[in-house]
This record gives structure tokens, sequence and C-alpha cells, in this order.
């Protein structure tokens, strides 16, 4: 019998990755998988030292020391619930289970609950980075029992990407937290590249950016404030070369982009808890129109567009459309992070703010020099409740607004669709305290359904007689 | 005994008021309330020859001839099932339940399903109108079984609010759909409200406007194809004197608005299906940023806006705002359709669209000239599936799209957070089959996480290897 330190279940590309980490840190890992070809390729393919392949799950088990850990990685939903439910009798007291999946939090909340009654610690285990983030360095958010962590910390902190030396994995709270704060990772990460696609537009058709200036435009941007892993990575896709034609493949990719779920969670989740993430629901819904391929072709021809008016100078709008970009970034960023904020105290969680940006630095899609900064910020005011009344994000929406609000008049009035910029402005404008029109709905909602009004001058609830015909 | 032909159960306003409403219609209405001083009060406060209290739900529901029929008028959620399950001990096989409140409509498919198990027709009834369209004339949305809807369609089409001639009530398709459709016209309400509202900040922060003179526009609007409940009482509003101090009431209302949940469900519910109804969510983000009085307060000193600029025109813009929200009105009500088309398919209901419109034109909140032309639009051509597309809202959009425009970009340009109206540009642009940069997305996702890509000029599924570092 092998003598092992952790197992891992679900051998797919995501679980082959971590196992392969976790044997390079020189922890040795048993392996297993429901088709037991999986596990034969992996030791075909990928032979480790550190790598003990198990064709049965009691023995995964008996190989190891208690307490033991597994991290299951196998598809959200159903499938989870049965790999806990055959592990589940061969353990005993005090082992652990992370899901290191993309699990729905609420359903860690009961899994959570369910096995902490057999004294089973449980992790959902929130990873980020793909396979690639996987196999070299992600990042890994884990929520469950503090004092368990401490267990699985030497393994998870191991093979974690690291940024400044930390590494970007710790500790989030307990029972569903860390699969929250990764939803609302992939939530940001929908927004950021629907904002940076917003840019793309605005470049090409309103500016009028070649492919090449466009590369070269990005790879300028990823050398100052917005440099990060995604604009590094589209700088380089507009240089790509096509596989069948000339030019770059840009041009020939359909204009359609799928879409798997956590970003919807976002929306959902926050519509739940009364969180404004209109640029998280903006992204995904971008993504809807887009799949949406014969009604917009049918629609062309129907519905006409403005006249587009070229942009006098080339230079000055590029650098409007960095400053806006980078504006509207710090307000998606804002309200990720507000959604954070408001699920805390819902869920008695305490997140550590700054400590999850800490955590998204390195490993993750949305890595950026810009997590720094919001690392800086919550940890100077851990009560910090919107990141744009931090000092230095509001200076940046201060010297950034008004080129958020010309490019976006410029896109509009081109007919260029900013639906996740343009919640940006708003939500800005709002948040800032000007009027937003609601006195008028409620004095609607007064009239029409006698819903009540509070006033500007004196305290209480109020009642106005409309008169005739209304309530 | 009595006798009596229908009973309401439930007889706070709501209830009430459409007792009355069948009893002014001949009807011989029993009524009986749980805590018995309701019914009290009613039968002191509003006789009527036609109504008779009971204070025993047997009594009540053997006062009536078989097949008999109830409407509860209780609170949504757990007090619903509370009633029936009084009630169903009473009942024979054939009976009729309507639940006339805003339940939501998965619990109406279950009830109906649980119901129709043991013979009793179960209505999910959507009541539109509030306390006066109750008592006078609302607008209503029954779904249930389509033959035993003839029983109760006479009381129904009676009591409902008239358009053209036509009851403003119709079978609207089996179990949920009736309160499918009462979410969805909510959700359409909030949207048209929010409209309204930015459309007022407009003509308020940037043109400048009086009180006397946006009543003045708004009574003017209410002349032409915006002619609607809203847009009247919006006119009055701004007439209407405070009761305190000097001037008008809306300057003293609190710039902060509730919200009751249907807005949200619409919300919730459009993610669901993946189905866009973003200015549903803009109207509903408002509310919720509306409501952060002390955030905004304390943003206000840290947040800097842009210097407003006037306007140079005065009338020039009052009309550019009346186009530009006739236009955005167009996309509000297309989504909210797409959403009615969208559930239709996926529940199986078969609903007609154009008879959803007519029973809009009166009764309800959103009750406007502009239902006559959807009416028209979906009689026309039942299987037009996006409203946008119909010849007489695509002309209102070629018409009023540059208007949309210039007073969008008046209005970012100035600060002032017009989140709806940007979303309508948005989805009218991204439906009009412009690029909506998908296809950078769609390169994104295939480069950080092999997710594929379609092409534009070959049929198939495509991964690129974009080297090294990438997957």
């Amino acid at each position: 019998m092998y003598r092992t330190e952790i197992g891992v279940i679900g051998l797919a590309v995501m679980g082959r990755s971590l196992a392969l980490n976790m044997a390079d840190h020189g922890f040795k890992v048993g392996g297993y998988n429901r088709s037991r070809e999986v596990t034969e390729n992996l030791i075909k393919e990928y032979p480790h030292e550190n790598f003990f392949p198990f064709y049965d799950m009691r023995e995964l088990v008996e190989s190891q020391e208690r307490p033991r850990k597994f991290l299951i990685m196998v598809k959200a939903g159903r499938p989870v619930d049965m790999v806990i439910e055959q592990l589940v009798p061969f353990l005993d007291e005090g082992d652990m289970i992370l899901d290191g999946g993309n699990s729905f939090f609420e359903d860690t909340r009961r899994r959570e609950k369910s096995l902490r009654e057999k004294g089973i610690y449980y992790f959902g285990t929130g990873v980020s980075g793909g396979e690639r983030g996987a196999r070299f360095g992600p990042s890994i958010m884990p929520g469950g029992d503090r004092e368990a962590y401490e267990h699985i910390a030497p393994v998870l902190e191991a093979i974690a990407a690291k940024a400044q030396g930390e590494p970007c994995c710790a500790y989030m709270g307990p029972d569903g937290a860390g699969h929250y704060v990764k939803m609302v990772h992939n939530g940001i990460e929908y927004a950021d590249m629907q904002l940076i696609a917003e840019a793309y537009l605005l470049l090409k058709y309103a500016g009028g950016f070649t492919n090449e200036e466009l590369a070269d435009t990005f790879s300028a941007w990823n050398e100052g404030k917005l440099k990060s892993y995604l604009i590094g990575i589209t700088a380089d896709i507009f240089r790509e070369k096509d596989d069948f034609e000339n030019g770059e493949l840009i041009d020939y990719i359909l204009d359609s982009a799928g879409q798997k779920g956590t970003g919807r969670w976002t929306s959902l989740e926050s519509l739940k808890q009364g969180v404004n993430v209109s640029m998280i629901t903006a992204a995904c819904n971008a993504r809807i129109m887009s799949n949406q391929i014969q009604q917009r072709k049918m629609a062309s021809e129907l519905i006409k567009g403005p006249e587009r008016s070229g942009i006098p100078d080339k230079k000055a709008f590029g650098e409007a459309v960095r400053e806006g970009l980078y504006t509207a970034k710090i307000a998606a960023y804002a309200q990720g992070f507000s959604l954070l904020s408001h699920a805390s105290g819902e869920y008695g969680w305490d997140l550590d703010y700054g400590r999850i940006a800490a955590i998204f630095r390195a490993g993750c899609i949305i890595q950026a020099e810009f997590l720094d900064d919001i690392t800086r910020a919550f940890r100077k005011d851990k009560e910090l409740t919107n990141l744009m009344t931090d000092s230095f994000f509001r200076n940046g929406i201060n010297n950034g607004h008004e080129s958020l609000r010309r490019i976006l008049s410029t896109g509009i009035l081109n007919g260029i669709p900013v639906p996740a910029m343009s919640q940006a402005a708003a939500y800005i404008d709002a948040f800032r305290g000007v009027p937003v029109g609601a006195s008028l709905i409620q004095a609607q909602r007064d009239c029409f359904g006698a819903h009540t009004y509070e006033r500007t001058d004196r305290e209480g609830i109020f009642h106005h007689d409309w008169g005739q015909g209304h309530v």
C-alpha cells in the first residue's frame, strides 16, 4: 500500500493539473477517477514520482494517515454529492473534504452543514486560473472551518501562485465563503472582459484603429496602470495571425461569446441581496445579445444606425479610451466588492476584503497591478464600504470621469454598443449623490398605490391626497 | 342561508374592492376574512345588497351551487397555502379557486398541479390597477385550465376595465401563465417609470425646466404618442402644491424609491431564461441606489461631477427628450415581450402577445395608447419575435434613435444618471447587428480557457494554439 498525504478525486484537466502541481511541491498525492482510463492515461502521459493511482476509493482513503484530506474535482452539482456519498462511509471524524469545482455557494453551505454533523470538515474551495493556473499556480479561495484550515493550508499555499512573495491562497471564511468569493471573482472577470471589448469597439469603429494599432495600444496600456493579464493577452490577440486566411485571427472569429453561468449567478445573487452590480449584469446580457445571430442579422436590414463621424485626433482619443476604461474598471470592482461586503454581513462571514484582493493579484484571470491598489485600500481601511470612496480610487474617478463621459458620448452617437461603460457612468453619478429621479418615482407610487413617501425637510412617513381618480 | 355566486376570501383593500366591483355588476358575492372585524367594518362602511358576509368558511362554501368559485386575496406566500388548506376540505371536484394576489408564478404552478390532482381548478390570476382599478375596473390576467375558464370568465370580464369595448381580461394560458404575465407587466412598469424619471432629470438638470414647465411639457406629451396613465399623473405631480411649504410637493419628496419585488422577480427570471431585460434591471438598480442615502451623501463630498453646460434651445431639447423617451420605451416593451415569448416556449404556454397587449390597454398602471400599437403589431404577426422588428415600431426607432443618442450624450456629459435610457441605446445597437465585441471575448476565452470559437467564414468549432503561457 502506498502512503499518501492527500487524495484527488476526479482527474480531468483541472484535477490532474492540481494533482501534478501538488506532486511537484513534494506532496504524495493519491488520485482516483470514476472511469479507470482517465487515471491510466494520466500516469502514462504525466508520470510523476509523487503521484499514486488508485482504482478503489476505499484504498485511496486507507493510503492516508488521519486526519485525511481529499480534493474533489468533478463537475458542479449532482456529481459532487455522489462523490461525497461514496467517500464518506470510509472516513473518520476529523477528515477533510475540499470541493475545488465551481459549486454554487448555497450547495456548499448545505454540504458543509451536513458533513459537520458527521464530524467531517468540508471546504468549498474556489480555484481560479484555468488549466495553466491549476498546473503551475492558481489563486485559491478556501472556505470552511477556521481551525481545520491549518491542516490544508500547507498544501494549498504551496501550490498557489505567489504575489510579492505571498501565496495567492488564504482562508476566506466559514462554509460557502470561498465559493462565494470565487463566484464574485468570475462576475468581476465578466465585467472586466466586457469593458475591454467596449474599449476595442470604440478604438476600432470610432477611432479607426487597425489591428496593429490596437495591439500596440494594448501593449502600451499594459505598461501602465491598466497592466493586467487580460490586457496582456488582448494585445497578443490582435497580433495573432489567422490559421487559414490572410490577416489576423480576430477578424475571423464569430461575434458571439459563450458563458458558463458564474457571471449570471453573481447577477442573480446581487438582485437577491439588493446590491447593484449593473456592469456584471451588462456583461452577461451582452453575451446573450451576441448569441442571437439570426435575429441580429435580420434586424440589421431593418433598423438604421447613425452616420458615423470620425474622430479628429486618434492619439488623444486612444488616451481618452484608456482613461475611461480605467475609470469604468474602478466602478466594476467597486460593485463586485460591495456585493462581497453585503454578503459578508448577510451570511456572517466576516470577509477580509484586503486579503481577498491580495489573492487575486496573481494566478487568476483578473490578476493585475490594480489589485495591489485594492489590497492597499482595504488594508488601510478595513471598514471601507465602497472602493470608490478610498482616496486613491476616488482620485482615479475624479481624474478619469470626464474621459469616460466623452468616450461614452462618442460611442453612443456613433451607434457603438457600450452597455457596461454606460453603467459605470450611471453608477458613479448615482453614487456621488446627485438626484436620481427617485423622488418622482416615489410620488408616482404614492399617487397610484398609496405607497407613502419620506420628505427632505421633516421626519416621518407621508401620504398626499392626490385628488380625484387617485388613491 | 344566503345564495351566492362567488366567494372572496381576504377582504383587505384589494379583496374588498374586487368584491364590491363584482357586487356592482350584479353578482351575489360571499365574503370571508380571517379576522372578523375586517368583514364587519366592510358591511358597515360599504354596505351592498349583493355582498353577503360569512364568518365560517364552510358556510361560505355551502352558500354556492357547484361548481363553486372562490377568489383568494391574501398576502402572497404562505398565507395563500394556508387558505387553500382550510378551504379545500369543503370543496367538491370541479370547484374553482382563483388567487388574485401577486404570487410568484412557480408557487402558482405548484399549487395548480397539486389541486388538479384533487379535481379542483386553480387559477393564478394577475390583477393590476391598484385599489381604484380593483374597485372600478382592473386589468385581469387569469391562467389555468382552458375549459374551466369559461365558468369564471363572466365574472372576471364583467368587472375588468374596458378598452375600445373589449374587456381587459382574457385567458392567458395554463398554470402559472397569468401570474407570469402580471410579473412581466410589473417589470415593464418599473422600466417605464424609470425612463420617465430620467426624462425628468434631463429636462430639469440639463434643460433647466421649472416645475411649471415640466407640468406643461408632460401635459403636452400626454396629447400625443406618449399618452398614458403614467405620463398623465406625472404632469399632475409637477403641479401639485406641497402640504406644508411653499412650492410644489415634488421638491420636498426624498429622492429614494421603494420596491416590492416584482421588478426584481422579472430581472431574476430573465437571467434564468437568458433573456436581456437590461432596462427593467436598470430600474431595479436605480431604486437600490436611491436607498443608499447616507453613502450618497458622504460620496457627494468626495467624488466630483462635470461642470454642467446649459442647452442652447429649451424647446428643441424638450422635443429631443420626448423622442428619446418614446424610442427607449419601445426598447423596454420589446424586452418585456421578448421575455414573455421565451417563457411561453419554456413553459409550454402558447401565450398570445396580442391578447396580452390588449388587456394592458386599460385598467392597469402601464395603460397607454402605445399598447394599441403593440396589440396591432402582434395581431398582424403572431410570430413576431421582437417588437422592434415590427414595421410601426422600427419606424419609431429609425425616427427617434438620433434623439435618444443626443439626450444620452447630454445627460452623460452633464453627470446626470441615465441608466435605463443608456441600456435602451445599447439594446437597440446590439440588436441591429453591429459588432458587439464578442469576438474579442471569445478569443480571450479560447486563449485562457480553451473554450473554442466559431468562425465567420467556415463551419465548425475551432481552437487556436495561442502559444507559450496559454492553453
